[in-house]
Formats: structure tokens, C-alpha cells, sequence
């Protein structure tokens, strides 16, 4: 039969990424195509010994079925950390456990648009939410990126153009996939002007774990006073990624929607794994690990930024990110990124174009993302001087 | 602030058995309410040594992300069972992992449906699918269910009134919450209409594992000539509910925009059950794991039918379920199901009232449903006596 598909999904593609990760594994190639966090990340041995324990006292009520908004005790401790590492939640604020932060995005927009609402979001912004919100039929609006975070003048003008936007989603710390992390001074202008067009902020803190130099700058949500800011954290990039644990916090009148929204896509989330990082958070240092993690990363995004600087020509530009696992690259614009990604390719290098991230499939973009978390040392330094010549012999045929 | 939150949330309530479930656990009460499998069904000392394993030898690819079709060796085994079990699966077919069976029915939705389109579906019928068809604004049709299965002259009368209806969701096997199973002649009929409207079917089977006495009746799945059933299976009920884990089997155009859906909604099913999932497909006889819950289910389905035939009253009618884990009794229409279930309640007894599972939320319900997976086999006779003591003093009191 013909399949009458709705129209929100007719044109709707797989995220380019997932598709360049699947097709990956070439012996030799080298990624910095992926959003994975590096496996060294995962207490496997933790983790097991939890697991064991839970399979010998409590197995039923890791099996059995629970409630939608989570495992209580890890609610708890997710709630008190975030008070205590980021100063987040009030007396009306309320936290759901997820099936990972991409479900927490897709949720938020459900209970919040109605198709051909607007959606309004850095350009560019993470794939997996902009086609969260494609597929459920809102309609983007990207803003600017600077260096200093979203451009405040581009986003008021999108916030009188739409005056009846229903969200602004921001990924304010180590941006993916620009790696820019939005100032102070920004931060408080955007809550200003949520308050001055009454819009909702949907704050995204995947990687804010992860800073490796740099001070910590205020996260959105513990400056709000106003049940403004619905917060979306994961435990993807210090736990497991495989495990699919995230969770929201916000005020209780839209997380009550947010769990009816939940209830109906997947009842709840994987009730062992809820009850392995509630055990973990209680008997384990997690801050520990954290700060393994960042140095880890410290090294490798040291690694790929010096062989930037040894190898790339200066016409190439590229962000140095204080924490997270990108960097966001830009070709002068008068070199082809479809040209360039294919001769990558061709040599077994792997990255992502930007056209994966803008919020109008019809912009043009001259950038790529580097992931540093995954690919080897070795793989860095080899790789980085790969993408060099190649931009070296594009910027030379094009001056010839 | 004040949210402004989509139409179809405005009105949209948590699940009512989802709202019992969390309110029960009064000491001596008893609950038929429960949609859970009973935890003797759950393979827990298999499962640890096959979790000890993952953890010891693939815990990377366990706790890193994976695809969005699901592990590869479980989409292998699953569809492997249902050729060898069920008859399903043909060339053009393709299998996608879900987060247990009710994401298989909220994707198939949201990639069919735009707002407003209708959904067609037995009444009653389960209302975490009708939930999630709400949510996703589409707009219910419900077509009444007979001793035999769907109503036919009913169906197509719907079909005509609504040529653009993009499904019919139906649960031929052990209904939730009837109990009825459709028989062959009628599913043969339902397929014939199905061509006839041009109208896609979604079978949802989470039960069909469970019979327990009587002959299998072949699913429309296995019958479909022309991909236009998508079939809905789960791991729910034989191996964990809390784990999460289901699947969709259709043709392959239709699971590639599921793929797409699910991607942008919690990316792949948790990776470590998938693989628990897996190696116990191979290293163990799931079909003599299943055995034994059927067995166990036998003998409490029969205990609450007998003792339904010992203490209620005639004019109270009920299904008589060969398999699964629900049944469903109808108070004369004379009598309030309001004031039985509150009286229920009062006694410490918990049931469903039918309320819950109706298309149309202002029908007025007659008939509750029972659990007889989850009681003790105590728990039911004395349960099933109190609801009988309650009819008798209604109609007692109806007659003076």
C-alpha cells in the first residue's frame, strides 16, 4: 500500500550524524564526527558492583513497571545536586527523570506546540533538538551565534517578528556544536528579554559538567524567578550514554504536563539504570569522576587546539572551547564545505558540516564540528594535519 | 509566568490507572487494578549472569550510545521468533527496537498523523495508546467490540464516515482491557474492510504470548499481503516491564520514518537490556519461560473466574479470557459505576472502572476490569467475594 505519512514527517530526514556514525569503521578512518562521550567515562566497575546488588535485593522493583516521573530516590539526589553544583531549584521547581536529555527536548516542545507553532533557537543548534521540534511540526526560527553567546539584537528582532513564539531553546555552556559557552552579561540580557516577550526558555546543560579551564558562569535556570527556565540535564557525557538517563527540572505546573506527555511515549524510563545511578550518586564520588573526565578532555581539546595551531591555515577559523567535546571550525567563504568534507572523506577523516545544525535547511554554511572526546591522541594529530592540507590545497587552487 | 501550553495538553490527564496504581499500598488492601505482569515472570537469576557477562567482557558497547533500529543481534533474534512462532515477516519487512510497546504506538501516530487527523479504535480500549494518540491531537473513533472481536457493520461504518482516518489501532489477541480475542473470521474481515478503505492497521499484541487455553488465532500481521499492518510486540510481559522493551515489525518504508521519529525522541533503547534481551534469546528457552507464566496465569484466571461463577450475582456479566492478564465485567445498566467502584475502594478492593477506557470521555461506562496477573491467589477469592457482596446490597437496594 501507499503510506500516507503526515506531513511534519514527509520531508523529515535522519539526523546526518547518526547516519556518518553508522557508517563509520573503516580501518584507519578517524572521527571527529561523533557526539560520543569517550568510554573511559563509564564506572564500569561501580556500575557492575550496583548491579549486582541490585539484582540480589531489589530486583523486583528494578523489573517491574513505576512511575512515570521516576525512581524517587534518584529524584531526590538528581534534586539535591543540582542545588548544591549549580544552585538550581525553588519550592515550586519539580524534576522528572527522562529516557535521556533528547527526550526532555522532544517532551518540552510536545506539551508546549501546537504544529506551526515557533520555536525559536541558536543558529546553529544541536540537529537532534531542531528535528525534535521539526517532528513534531513547530516551525524554527534560528539567531545568531557570536563569541560572547546568542546575539541579543538578532534575538529580540525574532522575538517581536514572533510574538506568539512559544520557547527560545538554548544550549548557553559549551554549545553544541559551536563549543561557545554564552557570557554573564548575555545570560541576564536573554532572561530580561524572555521576561519583556513573556517566552519560555528551554535551557540544554548536556556537557556543563565538563568545563576544563575557565570560571563557571551562572546557568539560566538559577537565575530564574519566575518558573521561566525548564532545565534539561543528563547523565550521558559522566555516566553512560548508553543507559539513556536524563532528566528535567522546572516548575511543578508544567512538569505535571511534561509527565502526562511522558506516560504516553514510554510510561517511564529503564527502572534499573534509574536505580544504578541513584546508587551511584549515593555510594560513589560522582565530582570524583566528574574531574576525571575534565582532564581527560583538558588534554585531548589541548591536543586538537595546539595541532590547529601548528597545522591550520590562518584563514580557517575555529572556537576554543573551556569544556565540552567540540570545536566548531570555519572555512574562509570562498571555499566549498561540500568540497571540503568530501576530500576529507576521501582520506578517511571524518567531521560534520555545519549544514547539519542550521535551524533553515536552506542556509549556506562554511563551518564544520570537531569532536575531540572520542578519536585517539595519535588519531588528533594526525587527523587535524589532514583537514590542514586539505584546506591548504583548496585555499592555493582557488588563489591559482 | 503563565503557560501557555499546547491544545491537545489544555486538557489532557494523567493516566487514571497510573493515578491508582500510585495511590495504592494501604495495608490488606487488594488491587485488580494493575496492568503488571506478576514478578515470578521475570528470569532474574538468568538475567544477572547475563548482565555479569556484559559488564565483564562488552561493557562499551553496553554503556555507549547505539543505533536507533536497536542492537543489531536482538532486531536478528526477534524477528527470527516471529517467523518461527508468529508466521510474521516478509522481505520488505523491517523490525525497529521501541522503549517498551507503548513508544511503538505513540511513533506509529506521530509519523501518520498531523493534528486532527482520526485515529480508529476499539471501545473500550488501552488507554496509555489512547492517551497517546490524544497527545498527539489526533482524534478518536471508536468502534464497539463484540464476543467475536471488533464489530464489523460498525467498522465500516466508520471508515465510510471517516475516509481519511489514517489507522485503526486494534488488540485482537487478549484485549486490554475486554479480554476478548478477535476470532480468524473476523480479523479475515477487518483485513478485506482495511483493503477495501485504503487503511493502515496497527496490531498490538502484548499479550499474545500469555494463552492459556484454547487454539492461537493467526495475527493480522501474519496474514497481510500488502504491508499494511504494523505490528506491536513487547518483552513486557514475559522477561521485564521495567526494562522497557519493545518492538515494531512492518514494512520497511514505514519503519524507516519510525526510525526517524524515534531518533529525536530518546535516540536508541537503552543498549544494556537490548543485549540482556538478546543473550537470552540465545542461551536460554524463552518459549519454556513462557510456558511457566502461562501455567501461572491458568491457574489465577481460573481461581477468578470461579470464583466470579461461586459469588457474583447473575445479572453482573464477564469475559472469559483464554490468555492474558485482564477481565472485564458489565453491571447491569441500572446500577451507578461510580458508587460500585467507590464502595470498591472503601472496602480496600481497587478496580478500573471502564471510564477509563473509552474513546469518547463523555460515554457513560458500565463495566470494570480485573487483574488477575498481580493478587495472590488469596487475595482473588476474597477480593472477587467483596465486589460480589457489593453488587448483591446494590441490587438489593435497586429492587426495594
Amino acid at each position: 500500500m501507499e503510506y500516507k505519512v503526515s506531513e511534519k514527517f514527509r520531508s523529515l530526514k535522519p539526523s546526518a550524524i547518526r547516519e556518518i556514525f553508522k557508517s563509520l569503521g573503516t580501518p584507519g578512518s578517524i572521527s571527529f564526527a561523533a557526539g560520543n562521550p569517550n568510554p573511559d567515562s563509564f564506572p564500569v566497575a561501580a556500575m557492575k558492583k550496583i548491579a549486582d546488588e541490585i539484582f540480589e535485593k531489589e530486583s523486583v522493583t528494578a523489573l517491574q513497571y513505576g512511575i512515570t516521573e521516576g525512581y524517587a530516590p534518584l529524584r531526590k539526589l538528581v534534586a539535591e545536586r543540582l542545588k548544591r553544583v549549580y544552585g538550581i531549584g525553588k519550592e515550586d521547581d519539580e524534576l522528572i527523570i527522562v529516557t535521556g536529555g533528547q527526550q526532555g527536548i522532544e517532551l518540552t516542545c510536545k506539551v508546549m506546540c501546537n504544529e506551526g507553532n515557533v520555536v525559536l533557537c541558536e543558529n546553529p543548534s544541536f540537529i537532534g533538538a531542531l528535528n525534535a521540534f521539526r517532528s513534531l511540526g513547530a516551525r524554527l526560527v534560528g539567531v545568531p551565534l557570536k563569541d560572547s553567546g546568542i546575539d541579543l539584537s538578532a534575538l529580540e528582532d525574532a522575538l517581536r517578528a514572533n510574538p506568539n513564539a512559544k520557547f527560545l531553546y538554548t544550549i548557553p555552556t559549551f554549545q553544541n556544536p559551536a563549543g561557545i559557552t554564552t557570557n554573564l552579561e548575555t545570560r541576564k540580557a536573554v532572561l530580561k528579554l524572555a521576561e519583556k516577550y513573556d517566552i519560555l526558555i528551554l535551557e540544554d546543560n548536556p556537557y556543563g559538567d565538563l568545563r576544563f579551564t575557565g570560571e563557571d558562569v551562572p546557568t539560566y535556570k538559577s537565575m530564574d524567578t519566575e518558573g521561566r527556565v525548564i532545565y534539561c540535564g543528563s547523565f550521558s557525557k559522566v555516566l553512560s550514554a548508553g543507559m539513556r538517563i536524563g532528566f528535567l527540572c522546572g516548575n511543578s505546573d508544567i512538569i505535571s504536563k511534561i509527565v502526562v506527555a511522558k506516560q504516553v511515549e514510554d510510561v517511564h524510563t529503564n527502572n534499573f539504570f534509574q536505580m544504578i545511578c541513584a546508587k551511584y550518586l549515593e555510594e560513589y564520588d560522582l565530582e570524583a569522576h566528574i574531574a576525571g573526565i575534565r582532564e581527560m578532555y583538558r588534554k585531548k581539546a589541548g591536543l586538537m587546539l595546539g595541532a590547529l595551531d601548528r597545522y591550520m591555515p590562518k584563514e580557517v577559523g575555529f572556537t576554543r572551547p573551556e569544556g565540552g567535546i567540540f570545536l566548531w571550525c570555519s572555512l574562509p567563504e570562498r571555499l566549498s564545505l561540500d568540497e571540503f568534507v568530501k576530500r576529507a572523506g576521501d582520506r578517511n577523516v571524518f567531521v560534520v558540516p555545519g549544514t547539519a545544525f542550521v535551524a533553515d535547511p536552506a542556509e549556506v554554511s562554511h563551518s564544520f564540528r570537531l569532536n575531540y572526546s572520542m578519536p585517539s591522541d595519535e588519531e588528533i594529530d594526525r587527523g587535524i594535519k589532514i583537514l590542514a592540507e586539505i584546506a591548504g590545497e583548496m585555499l592555493s587552487e582557488d588563489r591559482s
